[in-house]
């Protein structure tokens, strides 16, 4: 069978079994019941008879099943005991959630490389040891009870990930701003089912329009890796956000403890960056700002790396142009006779680029005046920068419909319209970041971050017109 | 009188009048009424005979007092008139609030030289054109209602800024994140008191332990202030914060249709920074960590640049230990035998730095290894990143209580503790936040931004060391 069969098995089981379930982790179960799962779960506990009006069987040799997807959750002197029970019965997929293995100490290395050999020798692949799992919206089955329970229609993101815990912050945050997803996978010390194969797999079928990425590093057992990621990569024509973490040699120390995979070193990344349209990530932040980026402007990709920044604050606006320009985003002066006639539209602010507009924003002008800017053919996009208001009332309203038609006439143009929402007067925040998702707004929480995911959705847009 | 005699009476004014006095800008009246000035308000105005109960005068020149503090709201064309006024009555200071002069047009520059000219011939000195004004907690008095009332006690911050809407949001922000002010200006065009003016005076009286700038350009009537300045930081001994706005040649367009002043090049800003202890802040963002590190680690600068980062998350952790790095921060590995003694205490987690300790997060033997951490003379500080619980129940109080005896182990040890909250789960999180302020624990969103603080702590350590 196909590596590609088995992942989709793994996203979409029609048979789950959990091995030891326990109430005492209950997310596994209740991430599967509560999404209304529509195949077979078993329980497997030695302990308890019965969980959450599950029956529990005694031993995996009792599951009258071939199992799709096996949770494992025990303790890792238990782990070569199990697996080998599972690889009996001939189970297509394990998640060895148990931790403690080859990234802990040197028994924890012998019982991974035993585990190694077991699976390598069988029909069964695996994810893991120490990782969260599964999440797919499609396949309803999730490790977390908070992850979103939407299935993504209009547009996916496929993610995967070498850790557990920063998948958790990714998903629960992208969710937080709008983002639908397809198929998640934490994998852990990825020593069966690799990143890299989940990148091939993500960057095969359909519904994965956006991927991203953690990666922390090669699996022991598949040095070669590198170079089949790069060849994937190469072949790929979808958006591909990597963030790449162990970059420093205490950052590379890091990850030996964390995942216990082997750092790699940076010209095989760079080589990778170089060689495909895959979008390099810095940092956590990053990866968050690009992805809400790609998912909602997905149809609006800049052809002009220049940003149009309208803001409410000559101060700000004069540190976001700084900061803008150091990305190496050019942020261009109006041009006449455009210039004057917006000019002849107000008694104060600024008009040249950043458009700095105080005390009209309520105005029918204000809107009329920004979307003569954004129709300038050198404009790329537009940075928006606003605050909540302490109140939500009429007048605001006003301002708030304004910020629409803005919007409204970026989209008319195909330019990207990014939201920069800065972390202040946080109840109220929350209730405008609500209004603005409603309409499809990404948002970001400052001027420069948005400016660096505009890049992103910039140097995609370039790579593709220069390959084809 | 001297210029520091004039920023007394400025920011401790025993008379204020306001003209022309009006409910549409009601803010200034009831940034004064509201705390309880103790000197005399007189408001002026032609149209209203009583506002807020306050008695208006017809015109300035019925005001039965000598005045400290006249504030200025009335359109451009009326500007000269009312300034003539104020001059021939012999007034301190001016806070001229109008806009649309020197920053906007020809015209509007014509009536800033008059007004340069009136001044420069009098005993009147005047902050702005096109600012905000003062905010003083001793002298009882804000331009804006949402500033803290609370006098600050322990330790204080002065900030001065030619950005009238930064200095708005960057008082609130910090204020949120405990920060108390002494004294605070907005000063726009600066015509006549200019920015040095403020940073000697910050830098000569004893409540401004702590100064922060925001900085466009120098006043176009004083080219000679670089040099001024320079003498002045020169000289200065206390930590002072210099956010620049500016740097690139849009950037620069930005400052000159936003303060009209004259945007400056680097070379003079590179003098500055090498010459002086003054700390280049590169953006809004780290203006304002580093106003909260500096607040509330004022007797723990760090004498060791190097970092313990302790947290939840393997992969959080391993991003955070490369930004970290790439700061030029260390983040030593634990050393022998400090480390086999950590090491026997746990059998899950890495504790070679960062510190990555899941699941003892309740128990007595969480704080004592990341105490054993602490304790090492190679540390020089903690970042301890955390998010906020779901639910403030009994079981994460343990925790919270672990994460104080941590912070108090580094009290002792007068290492600064640097709290990563990141934004997830934006209501709990200020809970938790609120719970951490009333420690005076220093809260950041991320391991990046709070390592960027502490190295601002440790240069400003260093060059005191180095200067005595």
């Amino acid at each position: 069978m196909k590596i590609k069969e088995y992942i989709d098995k793994l996203f979409h089981p029609k048979s789950i079994a959990i091995i030891e379930a326990s109430t005492k982790i209950p997310w596994y179960i209740q991430g599967i019941i509560e999404r209304n799962f529509e195949g077979n779960l078993y329980l497997v506990s030695k302990k308890e008879d019965n969980i959450f009006g599950i029956k529990c069987f005694k031993d995996i040799s009792k599951i009258p099943d071939k199992i799709d997807l096996a949770i494992i959750a025990v303790n890792r002197n238990k782990l070569i005991d199990v697996i080998k029970k599972c690889i009996e019965k001939q189970f297509f997929n394990l998640h060895i959630f148990s931790a403690g293995l080859g990234e802990y100490d040197e028994k924890g290395i012998e019982i991974e490389n035993e585990i190694y050999n077991l699976l390598k020798n069988s029909n069964t692949k695996a994810i893991g040891p120490n990782c969260m799992g599964i999440y797919s919206t499609e396949g309803r089955l999730s490790y977390s009870p908070y992850f979103s329970k939407e299935e993504c229609k209009k547009r996916c993101v496929s993610f995967v990930s070498h850790s557990g815990d920063l998948t958790t912050r990714y998903v629960i945050r992208t969710n937080d701003y709008g983002v639908n997803f397809h198929n998640v996978a934490s994998i852990g010390n990825s020593i069966s089912l690799k990143f890299s194969d989940f990148i091939s797999y993500f960057s095969e079928i359909d519904r994965a329009d956006i991927i991203a990425g953690y990666f922390e590093g090669f699996s022991r057992f598949n040095e070669l890796e590198g170079k089949i990621l790069i060849d994937i990569l190469k072949k790929n024509k979808k958006p591909i956000l990597l963030l790449k973490g162990g970059t420093t040699s205490d950052g590379k120390r890091a990850v030996s403890s964390h995942t216990g995979t082997i750092a790699s070193n940076s010209n095989l990344w760079n080589c990778i960056f170089k060689q495909s349209n895959a979008i390099k990530i810095e940092t956590y932040e990053e990866l968050i700002d690009s992805t809400i980026a790609f998912y909602f402007c997905k149809e609006y990709y800049p052809t002009v790396k220049s940003l149009l920044i309208i803001t409410w604050s000559g101060g700000k606006a004069v540190l976001g142009v700084d900061r803008t320009i150091n990305l190496g985003i050019k942020v261009p002066e109006i041009q006449e006779p455009t210039k004057t006639k917006m000019k002849s539209m107000i008694s104060i602010g600024s008009i040249s680029n950043p458009l700095d507009l105080p005390w009209i924003g309520r105005s029918e002008k204000f809107s009329e005046i920004c979307k003569l800017a954004i129709s300038e053919p050198y404009i790329g996009g537009v940075i928006f920068e606003t605050y909540a208001p302490r109140q939500f009332d009429e007048r605001y309203e006003i301002y708030f419909q304004n910020i629409l038609k803005i919007f409204n006439h970026c989209k008319n143009y195909k330019k990207p319209f990014l939201m920069s929402l800065p972390f202040a007067n946080i109840k109220q925040r929350e209730k405008l970041k609500e209004k603005f998702i409603k309409y499809s707004i990404p948002i970001f929480p400052s001027i420069e971050r948005a400016a660096k995911a505009f890049l992103n959705l910039y140097y995609f847009k370039h790579h593709q017109n220069n390959v084809i």
